[in-house]
């Protein structure tokens, strides 16, 4: 079982997950892995997967067999796993947990070679909405405290396969980037009486330097103090702290500002290797005045992301507003 | 001039280094960079650096002409500039400061083929050494509040030219990183009255388990919840909060240590890029009971670095006991 083990001196949480590639001579073969061949995620092989636990389809073929528009499968190398209790144990002056919590893949489409950015907006939907499904139904397990929602696409920003994809993972613990923007945000709450997130929103609209695009429902900006270059925040315009508590229209909403700013992202550094992260609140919690849902997206561009990632220091060569200016210009 | 740039939510600082590439072309273009060829760290360039701010020879040359053991530069692209003043400034709910700072680049050896872990013990001192004088040197600058010290290592890692190197950035600010260390070992301190990092220590050397080496005056150990495999970390075993306390001897046990610590990753997993930094208490502080000077050492993995970085959630496949295991076995 994989274990849960927290740093003694900053509270981050680790996830060990012994049971994944963990010898040297394991990384050593991994860089020189080939592409192509054998596609796990594709239709006709659905037998290579675990069993689905989500399926859309407009046919009516039986579970696990080919016909559907989008699955979502447990991953079959998961970081932690569903099954077991949460024991917490100490270890002299250490913290560890059992690693209990889902890890799931969302594959987005039946087409091996449609990328996500070139996903239909029939199809981009289904994978919003899929992950209001997944997030409604893990939240109905009490064990679980979080699930993050993100995407690696590109070998440059961690994906280990070709075909469209997403994850989730449903944890026991709180991660520290919700931690920190809860407190965060709650502070400024505190001292504001506002979300600063709306004030965000308010400064970006009025401003506009570092907006992308937007809709009625959605803003999508390069962020005030961007980790990466040509990182990209796409935020509901209205109050809102829940990912779950949006309605139809939002999510049309949401698929074409979505749809936008990558084509945007990719016109800008074609087929770019980046992450996306769904921020919202923590599992069955109430609507919080001081939190705001919303969706990080970091190019992964290489020569920049040496240290940083260890030391929570960042240096950006490419200033917001001007990557903002790139972005909006779709035939630059 | 850069920009300091702080995040309204998390209170993150970024560096915003417009002088640095930033165009999206610039990225398409930085990746099929070729190696090798011209190599402005290397003895007869000297005038393609700016000029030296510290030297190690044990020959009488002028300045900026070869004959040099070590030579500290200013970093042609840097990050931060030292001429200005601190202007700190709102901008709506943002804030930004003048990037004032110092960003150093420190040639371990005039050898452009000679590594990092294959550096004789009288070239490695000197690298610690100079990170000594540098950090006193720029304590003296009452604008800058941290320095950072640390090294990129292959292209995976960020290096961007490949004569060994280590850089410095002299900074106004605290990064989060050491913000949180401070704040982490402070509260741990307030609870038991002693360092976390010297109970570590002495944890660590009872149970065994994830030592990978040591000496009379240092620990290198695998960490209880690393964030990547392989990961180690360099503790001095007696107490103390900054790197610039260190005697002679300690500097020659470190000297050991490191050596020791880098030749054994490097036959685990032969050539890996990797980043180390030092973390240190803050310029100018007081001997701090709760806070420990040590080095860490993050393998740069590939496939494992995916999102991790911009969410602070690692999952590592690797168990430190199994690392410490391999990392021990010099013949493995």
């Amino acid at each position: 079982m994989p274990e849960l083990r927290k740093d003694p001196v900053l509270g981050r949480w680790i996830i060990i997950a012994k049971e994944r590639g963990k010898r040297p001579t394991d990384f050593i073969i991994e860089k020189s892995e080939s592409k192509g061949g054998f596609c796990p995620l594709c239709p006709g092989n659905e037998k290579t997967t675990p069993a689905e636990v989500l399926r859309y389809s407009s046919t009516s073929h039986p579970p696990n067999t080919p016909g559907w528009d989008l699955r979502v499968v447990p991953n079959k190398y998961p970081a932690l796993v569903i099954e077991g209790d949460l024991d917490k144990e100490g270890d002299g002056l250490y913290d560890k947990m059992n690693g209990i919590g889902a890890h799931e893949v969302i594959i987005e489409t039946p087409n091996h070679n449609e990328s996500f950015v070139q996903l239909p907006p029939e199809r981009m939907i289904n994978v919003f909405l899929s992950y209001r499904e997944r997030l409604v139904d893990l939240s109905r397990d009490h064990r679980f405290k979080y699930v993050m929602v993100f995407k690696n696409y590109g070998r440059g920003a961690g994906a280990s396969l070709e075909h469209s994809h997403s994850q989730l993972v449903a944890m026991p613990i709180l991660p520290r980037m919700i931690v920190s923007e809860l407190a965060g945000s709650l502070s400024y709450y505190r001292y504001k009486e506002r979300c600063v997130f709306c004030d965000i929103i308010r400064q970006e609209t009025k401003q506009e330097i570092r907006v992308v695009c937007q809709n009625d429902h959605f803003l999508c900006i390069t962020p005030y103090a961007p980790r990466s270059p040509f990182e990209m925040w796409i935020l509901p315009k209205y109050h809102s702290s829940s990912y779950i508590e949006q309605d139809t229209r939002s999510f049309q909403a949401l698929t074409a500002i979505f749809t936008e700013s990558m084509l945007r992202l990719d016109n800008c550094i074609p087929n770019v290797p980046y992450n996306f992260v769904l921020h919202t609140s923590p599992l069955r919690s109430e609507p919080l005045e001081h939190y705001h849902w919303h969706f990080e997206i970091m190019p992964k561009l290489t020569k920049i992301a040496g240290f940083e990632w260890g030391t929570g220091f960042y240096i950006n060569p490419t200033p917001p507003e001007e990557a903002a200016k790139y972005l909006r210009k779709l035939d630059y």
